[in-house]
């Protein structure tokens, strides 16, 4: 049993200082004790640091600010106070679910830089879009089919279709899009169909798009899925005699969940060790700015003026959040078993997903390991653990805040109540400033929508 | 690729008619149509016939209903209606959080037949406990000190230890709770520690509780679940001069995911195809009176009054429960592609907890199969299937109801917001009378809880 110790290589502006783990000037255990746990806490200095990584890479490379469109990936993390700090640094938005969309437009976004995916569209949702000028990427031949007839008589909408370059990509199955057997988007024989069919109707193409899938570590990947993309689209340009006004090439690029390639290993190798299943994807050595030239460079045959969209969502707010806990008890078992007041229920991506989370005592942060521990939340079951992993940790008392890192995104979506828990309070750190952006949840709020009814 | 086809070995009051799926004499296309998609129907009927098989069960075996308790495990499905239904069959409640004790407390169930569980219970859910008179059980050395002080001036608390026999139970780890490894309770040399700290303080040691897991299969188990905690319970009574008044066996018992076993062999073997992880307990052969009768066999021995308990939850209400969504669009693909308008963030289950779940057509529910599909899901990420498996299906179009049978338990304490989807409304069918007992969610209750701040 050789368990995992905490990894201190934080990103910036995470920091260790007496012992404790700060967020820039701020401390988490404060911010703990403030607002209560659990509690996420999102780091809006690392959001903007993650953007303007993006934002510069296509700037050095010669690409004006009206050329380029950084769409945040609402799914990843999606919460009013976020969306707004997103539009004011310029961002347009991806939007997933007719939610996404009104929540992306009552934040403020503009409408011509919010982009409409999904496979399952809402009719109301689709008529909003159209109504705003919102693009929307045209996933199957039905919603293509459901635009022409809605937009017979008014407005024209605005549409991209998405294709499935099918490519190989290298991540895991849940969470890979752009392969032969996903669920979304038209392959391009079906994609050149789609084209035909909206050529002959009022919809207004604009684009072509395509979305590879999440947590990509290999840049070849993108490499083939923007060479295959740039290809289709200057094929349909010349059949169509039209020319793309957007070319989106999704979002995809992976985080560092562990922050090098030996801590990878380390890692890995203590899954393995515990018989679990691997987590293949933990460090991502791609740079945005490698992966801004990849798409640039894929487009350097295209000779017409358009507008470069990408949607990341985890490379934005993945690193920039983590979720704070407290230790309820430590009861004596081999090893040490720990005790949050957070469950599965706030970290069950990295189940789902094959993904791993460093876990650091906020509390006792500069401190030598002392004892082997296991950590395990507060819901019904055995599976209910923050790690599958034995933690090598400073010795571990009731009250101690414990730190669970790059939390920033999909783990708001996949936030379940398990046993009727509140689900709990966000708060944004921002210039070494803290802001409630997330109220937590009451016992009346959990059970609001219950109708009390006599049988 | 041998798809599986949909399963009409159905639980009754669900039957087909005129080619839809009843529930008793509600047809569900019609609940679909008046309640919306994506719907959770729980028949009111099949949960009082599984509660009524339990309490027969005891009853045929001459054990009064003083003797006995059903407290129905809330973790796997709270609602207030059904609490309040629970309630009216003289159920008690097996609650695993604060919330859960005060939702059962407020639905009218007496605290003397409320059983709290939890292996990091708060505070204040212990003080209302003690005050309601509520049974505690503890779980760990630190929450009997806790009760231990809460305790010093005022009422005392009713507790009963959380005991781990450490059982080889043969249940998916994720739900396997007395085994060696588990997060619960206290092993025999702990637990007798904690009944003589217990002791020398102000607690009312009311009895000795266990729980093994969920959707076990093998009566075997619980037999020697029940040896173990009879054999231990009378060694401590003998030790410390007491008669325990309750004995808490919990629940655990499995539900047929699959109706036989010859339908259990088929499903597994397409999950084999497929290369997707085995589904173990599909079936299950135990009747509720096999199991009664274990437990109550197992107490032979003991000579005093006093109360068997058992929390069943599943047992209850996992096969009384359905869910209905909507087919929003079928792809050409290879095989077809159904989309429907639920997702993933309600089935989620069965991927955690290596479950399977039947799917008929609810209105095409007498059709000969034509095509093979595959069901998927309305969010954004490719795991997002409501099905693995591929499904041999009658022609399938937009506005067919689906309906995925056997959702009663535990996929409402999954149920997350995924794309800001609004969580489903749930509608109770009792005596061929329906109720809306959960409200779907709006826009603004997905966004309720953010706050609006300009950063």
């Amino acid at each position: 049993m050789s368990p995992v110790t905490s990894s201190f290589d934080l990103v910036p502006p995470f920091n260790v200082k007496n012992d404790r783990l700060y967020i820039g000037e701020s401390d988490s255990v404060k911010l703990a004790e403030k607002y209560g746990t659990p509690l996420f806490v999102i780091s809006g200095d690392r959001f903007e640091d993650n953007v303007n990584e993006y934002a510069n890479s296509f700037r050095k490379l010669g690409i004006s600010k009206e050329k380029f469109i950084i769409a945040y990936a609402a799914k990843a993390n999606t919460n009013l106070s976020l969306l707004r700090f997103a539009k004011k640094m310029g961002l347009g938005c991806d939007v997933s679910y007719a939610n996404e969309l009104y929540a992306a437009f009552d934040s403020g976004i503009s409408p011509k830089k919010i982009f409409f995916n999904g496979n399952a569209k809402k009719q109301d949702a689709l008529l909003t879009a159209i109504e705003l000028g919102v693009m929307i990427n045209v996933d199957n031949l039905t919603e293509l089919n459901d635009l022409t007839h809605l937009t017979k008589s008014g407005k024209k909408a605005r549409i991209s279709i998405r294709v499935n370059p099918e490519t190989s990509v290298n991540t895991d199955p849940a969470i890979a899009t752009g392969v032969a057997n996903s669920k979304f988007g038209l392959n391009f024989k079906l994609a050149e169909k789609a084209y035909e069919l909206a050529r002959s109707s009022n919809l207004g193409i604009e684009g072509m798009n395509m979305h590879l899938g999440s947590q990509i570590t290999n840049l070849k990947v993108f490499e083939e899925g923007a060479r295959k993309l740039v290809d289709f689209a200057k094929y349909i340009e010349k059949k169509l005699g039209i020319e793309f006004r957007y070319l989106n090439f999704g979002g995809g690029l992976g985080i560092s969940y562990a922050k090098s390639k030996a801590e990878e290993g380390k890692v890995q190798d203590a899954y393995k060790e515990r018989l679990l299943e691997r987590r293949p994807n933990l460090y991502c050595s791609i740079s945005k700015t490698d992966y801004v030239r990849t798409l640039t460079n894929s487009c350097s045959s295209i000779k017409h003026d358009f507008t470069l969209v990408i949607e990341p969502g985890r490379s934005i707010v993945g690193d920039a959040g983590i979720l704070l806990g407290r230790v309820k008890n430590v009861k004596q078992a081999n090893p040490l078993q720990v005790s949050l007041d957070i469950g599965a229920n706030l970290v069950l991506v990295s189940i789902l997903w094959k993904e791993h989370n460093n876990i650091v005592v906020a509390n006792k942060a500069g401190r030598e390991p002392e004892n082997v521990v296991r950590f395990v939340g507060n819901l019904c079951y055995s599976g209910d653990v923050v790690s599958p992993l034995y933690w090598s940790m400073p010795q571990m008392e009731r009250g101690d805040i414990v730190a669970v890192l790059d939390m920033g995104a999909y783990h708001w979506f996949h936030a379940c109540r398990g046993n009727s828990v509140e689900l709990p309070a966000s708060v944004m750190v921002y210039k070494n400033k803290d802001y409630l952006i997330r109220e937590r949840e009451s016992y009346e709020d959990v059970f609001k929508k219950d109708l009390v009814v006599d049988l």
